[in-house]
Order: structure tokens, then C-alpha cells, then sequence
């Protein structure tokens, strides 16, 4: 191969195929190697070139199929033969993600990269809803938080009181599991019993 | 034209045309009115069929190039009038685009209408200058404020104190006027002085 090996993190959108970036599927109709996730629609890893390698290293909930840095080293090993690697990922890399961790293990190892954004499930989602995240006249503020906390966190539990009054609409993502804790901390913090949820 | 009127609430992404999604662009393709901003880049206008009416409704800092009621309606008569209607709007049509507004009229009126959604600045600049919203071991929340405030909106301020403490990313949209008593604001709410701020 001639080109120098380099990572594009590519971000594949929320679900729908049609919603990746133009940039992220060109990219992927070149991708040599392709190292996608488990919320990666089919059609997206079939619109890599027939002769790419494709890599899947998918998270489950419970079980992993592959440890985050094992899927670190394949990025650097895989841009060290020379490859163009296409590292896809469902909705924005930089969003809950893990693609921070990916650019840093990059940055180290000296490896060009680049980060294409996608469409996060946190905006498309409401979006799709037809629930806008902020309004004029009722909410100019949003946050995303994540309903499935780390392990290995020092914190082990959000900041609740805060969350409440800080901003108008609250996101949660992968929150199903912990959704009558999160409604009873939410209430307890002073959201009123009127707040519209979806 | 033989097609019912629909209007499509298009999200542009954050600049770079590369960063339209696929679904956007091949709606852009088939538009018969598009409807834009002035946030949206020229190579995305021009991808509109060459017998598009295009009108720009783009607002400039200070002065409303169209009033948002005008804006409103000329979805709705175009719409009426059996177009394939394609409002493009930066970034994401439903994260401070007034997406919202649009799209209640739209309701009242009895238009079919279509979200799809874009990738908003909100996350792609933090995306290109390398930072990730959200990190498992640092970051594991983010808001997205404007600190651009309307003279309209009941409460003027924002709940700083709780913001601080809220969440661990704090994304500011049109906030370069007022960034001095922005991060004044939070370092009396608590933000520590070292805070990493771009």
C-alpha cells in the first residue's frame, strides 16, 4: 500500500444508515481495515470494499467481546502496516464512545488520525420523537448524562440536586435499567411531578 | 407536481458539507424549495436541483433577515402548494435551531413533515480540536448552554451554581460576548481554577 497508515474515527450515527456523515462513507468505501461496533447497522459494514479486512469487536451488555485495549493496540498495529483504517462507531465517537481513549492511545503511539463526527442518539433520538431539545420559549439549555455508571469510577453516583435545577431538558442515555432510581433522585431534587417525559 | 407537500427539517451539520448525512443530502437532491440558513455552506445550495426555488432566510447577529412568523408560514404555504419542501438548517435543526417552532406550525397546520437530524456543533468542534465530551474515567456528562440569552425568556440568568457542579463538560454556544462573565460566574459557583477550558 502506498498511503501512510492512518485512523479515521468515524462516526456511523445513531442506527438508520442513512444518517452517517457523506465524509464517513466515503471513508468507508476506502477503508482497508474496518474495526466496527456491535450498534453498527449491517449495511454500513457492507459498504466497505469487498477485499477490506473487517474486524468486529462489539460490547454486549455483561459480556465483552473484546477489551478496550486490546482494540487499542489492533488501531496502532493495523496504521503501523500501513493500512487505512476505518474505526466505526455507533453514533459520535466522542459522545459516551470510548473514542477519547482510542485518539489518546493514538497520540502515544504517534499514529495520524482523524475524528469524523456523527449524529448522536442523544439528539437524534428526541429527534426522531419529534421532541425538540431546546425551544425558544421553553428550554435553552440540555444535558447528557449516562444511567449506567462505571465500576471503577471514584464517584459512584451523579449529582442529582444539581442536575435538576441546572439545565431544562435531561437526556439519559442506557438509563432503562436504573429509570425508577433516576425518576425518584430527579423528584427528590425538585423536579416537579409535571415534568413532561419521554 | 404529483407528490403530496412535505416539508423535511434538514440538519446541515456543523459546517464542513462533508458533514451533511447521507439522507440529508439526497433529499437536498430532490428538493423543489429549499428553505435555508445562513449558517449552511454554498457547495450544500448548490447540491439542490437547478430548477430549486431557493430562498435564504438566514438571520445576521442584530438584525432578522426574516421574522421566524414569515419563516413559518412559507413552510406552510409552500408545502400547500404540493412542493417537496427541504428546510436546511445548521448543525441540528432540533439543538437551538427553532426546529422546534417550525415544527409546531407545521403540526397546526396538518403538513407532513420529517426530522432528520445533523451533526450539531455542539459536538463536532470539541470532535476536530481532539476533545472528547465525554471520557470514562474523567467525563461521564456533558450540557450544552447557549450564553447567548433572549430578552423573551422569563429568567434571564442561568442557574450557574448548579451548573458548575451539574456536570463534568460544559459546552458554551455563542458565548465569546459574554465568555468573561461566564467563566467568572462558574469559578464562583465552585469550578476549580485549573479547570481545562478551549
Amino acid at each position: 500500500m502506498l498511503h501512510r497508515g492512518k485512523v479515521y474515527l468515524v462516526g456511523a450515527g445513531p442506527g438508520d444508515p442513512g444518517l452517517i456523515t457523506v465524509r464517513g462513507l466515503n471513508l468507508l468505501r476506502q477503508a482497508e481495515v474496518l474495526i466496527y461496533d456491535r450498534l453498527v447497522h449491517p449495511d454500513l459494514v457492507a459498504e466497505a470494499p469487498d477485499d477490506a479486512v473487517r474486524i468486529y469487536v462489539g460490547k454486549e451488555s455483561g459480556r465483552h467481546c473484546m477489551p478496550q485495549e486490546r482494540i487499542n493496540r489492533l488501531l496502532v498495529t493495523s496504521a503501523q502496516q500501513g493500512a487505512l483504517v476505518v474505526r466505526l462507531k455507533g453514533g459520535d465517537p466522542f459522545v459516551f464512545g470510548r473514542g477519547g481513549e482510542e485518539a489518546q492511545t493514538l497520540v502515544e503511539a504517534g499514529i495520524p488520525f482523524e475524528v469524523v463526527p456523527g449524529v448522536s442518539s442523544a439528539v437524534a433520538v428526541p429527534a426522531y420523537a419529534g421532541i425538540p431539545l431546546t425551544h425558544r420559549k421553553i428550554a435553552s439549555s440540555f444535558a447528557v448524562i449516562t444511567g449506567h455508571e462505571e465500576a471503577d469510577k471514584e464517584e459512584s453516583s451523579l449529582p442529582w440536586g444539581e442536575l435538576a435545577a441546572a439545565v431544562d431538558t435531561l437526556v439519559v442515555l442506557m438509563g432503562v435499567k436504573s429509570l425508577p432510581q433516576i425518576v425518584h433522585h430527579l423528584i427528590n431534587a425538585g423536579r416537579s411531578l409535571e415534568t413532561p417525559v419521554a
